[in-house]
C-alpha cells in the first residue's frame, strides 16, 4: 500500500485540492490530470505546484461544463488552447482526455472523478467507458445526488467482471458524515433517525468552489440540476445576494440516505441532510453535525453524536476523506474486491 | 452476508450479551458457545434464550479464570458438571472446548473470543491452535491490552497461510472509538493528539460485568494484570469502597494507541485513554467522548468530536461494534483478505 497511482479527471475545485493534498501522503502518486481540454501525464508523478501555479483560479463548474478557466487574478480566460489543465507546461491538448486515460489505465491505480457538475448520469457513463476500455483499478466519486447510487449499483456485474472497485459517494457528505453515521449506528440494534447538517463558511474560497456552490443552490425547492446549470454566474450572485449571503438548505438530496439503507443502517426516509451556506463569511455559520438516534439492545434510546472542528473547510473535509477512501478502494481492489462500494462499508486509509 | 455463523468462546458478560444481541441481526446465527467446561453446538442456530437463562449471573472473570458460575439469584455454585455453559440443556461437558470448536471449523464463519480475563497471550496461543489445527475464517477479539496487538502482528504470516482473519481489539475502545478516531483524523494532513475519555456506569451491571472490572481495576497505577488477577472479590469490592464507588482511569493500557499507529494515523505516543467507571450508578460519571485535532492542508489546527449517548450502555458499546466487525471481517474472509486487521481499517458491518 505503499505505492498508489492515481489519476484526477477533471481541474476544478475538487481535483485540484486533491493533487495538492496528495503531497501529504506519501504512499499516493499524482501521475494524470485531466479535463476537457487536455491531459497531463507523468508515471513518475506529476509537479503538482506547478501545475496548481498553472490552473489557479479554475472554476470547477466551468471546467465541468465548458472547460472555461478563470486566471489567477480572477478574469476569464477567452477559450483556447491554454485553458484547463493545458495553462500547465506539463500538459497539452486532447480530444478525448478520458480515452487517454483509459489508454493508460494499467499504470493508474485509481481514478478521481473530481467532476460535480456534469448531467447526473456523467458518472455512470464514463465509468461506463472505463469498463469497456478494460480498465481494472479503482473508480472513486465524490457525488452527492441520491439519484445516482441506483445507477451505479445496477453496473456493479460489470464493473465485477472488469476488475473495477467503484467507491461511491466519497466526500464529506456522501462521504465521512455517512461513514460516521454507520459507525455511530454500532452501538444500536435499530436506528431511528440519521440527522445530517452541515455548515460551511465560503469567502476566500468561493471563487475556487463556484461550482459546490451551484451544485447547492440546485437543491434549494425553486431550482433543481437541470435549472441550476443554466444559471449564469450573475444570476448565481443574485440569488447569494437574495439570502444576504447566508442560504440554509433543507431535505437536500445527498445521497448519504441511500449509501445508509445499501449499508443495512436505516431507512433512507429516516435520513435526513440539511446545511447552512455562508458564502461572504469564512467562519461557518453552524458547526458541522451529524446525529444518530436509535435503540439499544436493552431498550434505551440515545443519541450518539460526531462533529467537525469549525476551522476544518470544507476542502478539507470534502477531499481528505475522498483521498483516504481512495487508499481503502486500492487495497480491497488488490484483494480481488470488485463492484460498487460506499463509504458506510469502508473505513478510509490515512 | 445473509448467513454468519459465529462461535463464542467464553459465556461470561461479553459472550453471553453477544449472543442475546444477535437476535437483533438476522444475518448472524450463533451456532456455537463454549467455556472451559463444556459445549454447546447447534448448526441450525442455538437457543439464545435458554442458553441465557441458563448462564444469567455467570461472571465473566470466573468463566475465564476457573469457570465458576453464579446462579441466578448470585450464590456461586459449586464446582460440578453443571457450571458455566454446561447449565444449558443444549451444552455437554467437554475436556477440551477449544479442540472441539476447532473439529467443527468448517461450519463455523468466526470466532469470538470473549475471555477479556486470562493471561494476557491466552488469545494469541488460542489463535495459534486454530490456526495450526486447520481453521480458516475469521476471529475477533475485544482485548484491551496494546502489547497483545504484537503479538497477533507477528502471527500475520501464519494467519493469511492459514485462511484466518484475525480481527483485533474490536470493542468500544479499543474497537469504536478507535474506528472513530481514525475517521474524524481524515480532515487533517497530520494528527497530533487523540484523546480518550470513557464513561461508565456500572449498578445494575455489575454483576455480570465483574471481569471488565477486575480488568479495568489492573490498569490502576498500584496494580497490573497479575496482581488483578489475584484479587478476591472482597478486595475488589474493598477497592472500589476506597475509591467511594467512582475510580478514575489515566494513561491505561488501551490498545488504540498501537492500532492507531498501524494504521498510519498517529504515533502510539499521541493517544491517550482515560475513563471514570461508577460502580455505584447507572448513570454515566462523564459522556465517553473521542477527540481528534490536528493539522489541515490549509495549515488550520482544529478537533473533531465523537461522543456517545449517556443512554448507552457499556454493554451497547462492546457488542453492537464486535458484531459489526465480526461481520466486515467475514466479508473480507470471504473475498480472500486474510492476516490481521484492526478497527482503523475495518468499517463494522450493521
Amino acid at each position: 500500500m505503499d505505492d498508489i497511482t492515481f489519476a484526477v479527471l477533471g481541474t476544478g475545485g475538487i481535483g485540484r485540492r486533491a493533487l495538492e493534498m496528495s503531497q501529504h501522503k506519501d504512499a499516493l502518486t499524482p501521475v494524470a490530470a485531466c479535463d476537457r481540454h487536455g491531459v497531463a501525464f507523468d508515471f513518475d508523478g506529476l509537479d503538482v505546484d506547478e501545475l496548481l501555479a498553472a490552473t489557479e483560479g479554475n472554476i470547477d463548474n466551468e471546467v465541468a461544463t465548458d472547460g472555461g478557466a478563470a486566471t489567477a487574478e480572477g478574469g476569464v480566460k477567452q477559450h483556447g488552447e491554454d485553458k484547463g489543465v493545458v495553462a500547465s507546461s506539463q500538459a497539452r491538448p486532447s480530444e478525448d482526455p478520458i480515452q487517454e486515460s483509459i489508454d493508460h489505465g494499467d499504470r493508474i491505480d485509481a481514478v478521481l472523478l473530481a467532476l460535480p457538475n456534469y448531467e447526473h448520469d456523467f458518472i455512470p457513463r464514463t465509468a461506463d467507458r472505463f469498463a469497456e476500455g478494460g480498465y481494472s483499478g479503482v473508480m472513486i466519486d465524490v457525488l452527492k445526488r441520491s439519484r445516482v447510487i441506483d445507477m451505479l449499483d445496477d453496473r456493479s456485474d460489470e464493473f465485477a467482471e472488469a476488475g473495477i472497485t467503484f467507491i461511491c459517494g466519497a466526500g464529506a457528505t456522501p462521504g465521512l458524515l455517512t461513514s460516521a453515521a454507520a459507525l455511530a449506528a454500532q452501538s444500536f440494534v435499530e436506528v431511528t433517525d440519521v440527522d445530517i447538517h452541515w455548515g460551511v463558511g465560503l469567502k476566500s474560497g468561493y471563487e475556487d468552489n463556484r461550482g459546490t456552490v451551484r451544485e447547492d443552490i440546485a437543491h434549494l425547492p425553486e431550482y433543481d440540476i437541470e435549472t441550476a446549470r443554466t444559471l449564469s454566474d450573475e444570476e448565481i450572485e443574485a440569488i447569494i445576494d437574495d439570502h444576504d449571503g447566508v442560504i440554509e438548505f433543507e431535505d437536500m438530496e445527498h445521497a448519504d440516505d441511500v449509501l445508509l439503507e445499501r449499508a443495512g443502517v436505516c431507512d433512507a426516509a429516516d435520513v435526513t441532510v440539511g446545511g447552512i451556506l455562508d458564502a461572504r463569511n469564512d467562519e461557518k455559520p453552524t458547526t458541522t453535525t451529524v446525529r444518530v438516534t436509535g435503540t439499544t439492545f436493552d431498550g434505551e434510546t440515545a443519541t450518539n453524536t460526531f462533529q467537525l472542528g469549525d476551522e476544518t473547510s470544507m476542502e478539507a473535509n470534502v477531499n481528505g476523506p475522498a483521498l483516504g477512501y481512495l487508499k481503502a478502494g486500492v487495497r480491497r481492489n488488490r484483494a480481488g474486491e470488485y463492484g460498487v462500494l460506499g463509504p458506510a462499508e469502508l473505513m478510509p486509509g490515512f
